[in-house]
């Protein structure tokens, strides 16, 4: 019998832990799931036989150490900052470990040590990352043992309300984490090469380069840049890329629109908004524009943002209700916590509704002496509220590598992330059964033409 | 003999040394001036023989708590985020201490132990923070004490080049460190208050919300938001002011032109720009803007930024050489420290160029049923190279300060800012006869009216 420790179990270990326990009995796996919160991990287990539910704070070092080292494999879906402690542990007893996380650079430093304990520390194989790299690495790969040679490389992702659901002006509902799209983007500027020139992009100017694209027969969509698209080009192996490009995916319109609370300040996270529970909603988005007593606010928004007052942009800006005169009603909140507030009332999922993830590359490419244009798009579908289409594209992928570590089919050491073929080509075959699967276009330069 | 401990002997250092070494003799002190580089320490001494030169790393604790052990005062000239351990050593040893900076958290947090050890940590006591303290409470206390009430207040501070050696587009020059003038203003937003409404900046329209102001003889000035002006409600005993604002003070157009380099994301620091040692500053500005093979990086910007190609704020871009073909020939550098090098090269004081500090208070106050308006105005000129006007205003302040503590005519304990009568009265009297004084105007409604 093989133990799995699963640590975290909130919205998307859904579809990992039911993976995990449905193939329970037939690979005679146990699988223990630690939580802070006791109930949440009991509901995940839902009394399933091989699945135990335990309270669990990462802070106990003698707990943690315990549990790992009486594990088989530890899968770690806790916040991307709470894997290092974990990590330094299945190192020290010789675990295996998946995450579906970032590499961070302290997890990356610990690369030898794991080696030289024969240990894999698996991340970066859930969702953006993950089916991502997987799905252009095959691609890439495929290129390549042709003869061909990548010129272009192109990667926009997006979780977003299925098309049938899809009934506000944004185009948008919450369907993850509302606080990291409020901040996305904030830090550092974003970085990609275009045609070998280098870009970079601060985040006040993000929301306005945005690019359209087509996904299959979802129609329009747009992205705007996402983080450092240039590490990849030594990741995967592109060094001689000319266009080298990273995106996030929204409905055309929502970057437009979501500029105008980035312009004013109303996104940022680091200072604390002055007596944030009493003043209105309205109050604090005045507080970004200039003092005017002739003007109202809306107006004041329109002529120092420089957009038309009775634009499809200030349209959806005025639904959001941010020019109401309800009381925030938060104590010391900062700006993004204010509108992550607002709009978590607003861009909330219905309990009918269903989320869609949908992932576009294009390649561009030479072969034979022939230019060549390839789209590979996923669209993936909700099923529910608890196995939604993140839950699932992040879940599947991890619970699928962490069979195959257990049954030896995946043997790599150190620190990875799936774009050895060894690693992407079994999953991505499983990941069809689950609706999980690409549809390649070869189309024509006339066509579908996009530009960054 | 009481000895003095001043700790850091660089530019800022120069005007604090001379008039300390110049008064030892009366006062039969003896001053000891340690600097990481012992050479600079030895040039400010300058052969005195009441001056004692040393080379000093701050983080040697035991040379450390020995000088300071046996100091009567310590003056900590570092920057700012090294006076903590010094303030904790002057605390353990029973020591009086004066810096020229902003009192940090962590300082603050001393306030208690510094009482409880009869010890006092008087801070901001240069210019902006010091002199502008001083010379704001003084009036504000003049005021209260005739029973009149201030509804605005408004203070600026600016370091420029003097308007005799003013002869570039931006009229402006490096007066002081160049890289707090390359990110001044980037972190959190600028906040302040205006007629009773809270207004919030965000970096990248700080440049963009400029107020014109007018000096003494010397004409049109324009202010930029400094920080958090609603702090000093508080700290001022304005808590019923309307209106409260702080600003950092240059020629008219420097601001919108700045905004042509925060816009593109030029100034940012928080990543390296690829290849930065063989890029040129043309490569270096046009990663910024969009690609395009039809138009030239001038036309660009332009477009990209809805500036007039023919306008002054054009001009001054082309006129820093950032469209040369010239090598950056930095290695691993950040935006900021690109720019930074290039403007070093532009914005040089000559040798035979002299700067100056300009500041100014506005007052807004009803007084016996009547609505009053109070400017209080000071320019400070460079004498040289060593005494600069910045060198002068922040080091006069200080070893006055020094002085009065020996002295015991200032006996407050703890940590403090002079912002106490018996504290800035007698300073701001002594700096007139260093030429660091006010000029107060009552003007009518009318005439120079400013708005933020």
């Amino acid at each position: 019998m093989q133990k799995i420790f699963i640590i975290g179990a909130g919205l998307s270990s859904s579809t990992l832990i039911k993976y995990l326990l449905d193939n329970s009995d037939e690979h005679n796996w146990k699988i223990l799931i630690g939580d802070i919160s006791e109930e949440t991990a009991k509901k995940k287990v839902n009394g399933h036989p091989n699945g135990e539910a335990i309270k669990f704070d990462i802070n106990n070092a003698e707990l943690r150490n315990k549990l790992i080292s009486e594990a088989d494999i530890v899968v770690s879906m806790l916040p991307a900052s709470m894997h290092l402690s974990v990590a330094e542990a299945c190192i020290q007893f010789g675990k295996n470990m998946v995450t579906a996380s970032y590499v961070s650079d302290e997890i990356k430093a610990l690369d030898q040590q794991a080696k030289d304990k024969n240990v894999l520390l698996l991340n970066e194989i859930g969702v953006d990352p993950g089916i991502d790299h997987m799905s252009a690495m095959q691609v890439i790969d495929r290129i390549k043992d042709k003869g061909g040679e990548i010129t272009e490389f192109e990667s926009n992702t997006g979780g977003l309300v299925a098309p049938k659901y899809d009934n506000n002006p944004w185009n948008y509902k919450f369907t993850w984490n509302p606080r990291n799209v409020v901040v996305a983007g904030q830090g550092t500027a974003s970085q990609f090469l275009h045609n070998g020139k280098y870009k970079y992009i601060p985040y006040h100017k993000l929301f306005e380069r945005t690019e359209r694209i087509n996904i299959l027969d979802l129609g329009e969509f747009e992205a705007y840049p996402n983080r450092d698209s240039l590490m990849y080009r030594e990741i995967y192996g592109l060094d001689n890329v000319e266009t080298m490009f990273r995106g996030t995916i929204r409905r055309p319109g929502f970057s437009r629109a979501w500029n105008v609370f980035v312009q004013l300040g109303a996104t940022y996270d680091n200072f604390i908004y002055e007596d944030s529970e009493n003043h209105t909603y309205k109050q604090f988005i005045n507080s970004f524009t200039k003092y005017c007593v002739k003007k109202n606010v809306e107006q004041k928004i329109a002529e120092y943002l420089n957009v038309d007052p009775d634009s499809a942009i200030m349209y959806k800006i005025r639904w959001t209700g941010i020019f109401s005169d309800e009381k925030i009603g938060l104590k010391k909140a900062t700006p993004a916590k204010i509108l992550q507030h607002l709009l978590e009332k607003k861009w909330k999922m219905d309990e009918d509704d269903r989320d869609m993830i949908v992932m576009q590359h294009k390649f561009v490419y030479k072969l034979n002496g022939e230019k060549k244009r390839l789209f590979s798009s996923m669209i993936v579908y909700g099923e529910d509220q608890t196995h939604t289409a993140m839950s699932i594209t992040v879940g599947t992928p991890v619970a699928i590598a962490v069979k195959m570590i257990l049954n030896g089919k995946i043997t790599a050491k150190g620190v990875k992330i799936p774009i050895e073929k060894n690693i992407y080509e079994p999953i991505l075959k499983e990941l069809e059964d689950y609706k999980i699967k690409f549809v390649e276009e070869e189309i024509d330069w006339k066509e579908k033409e996009t530009g960054v």
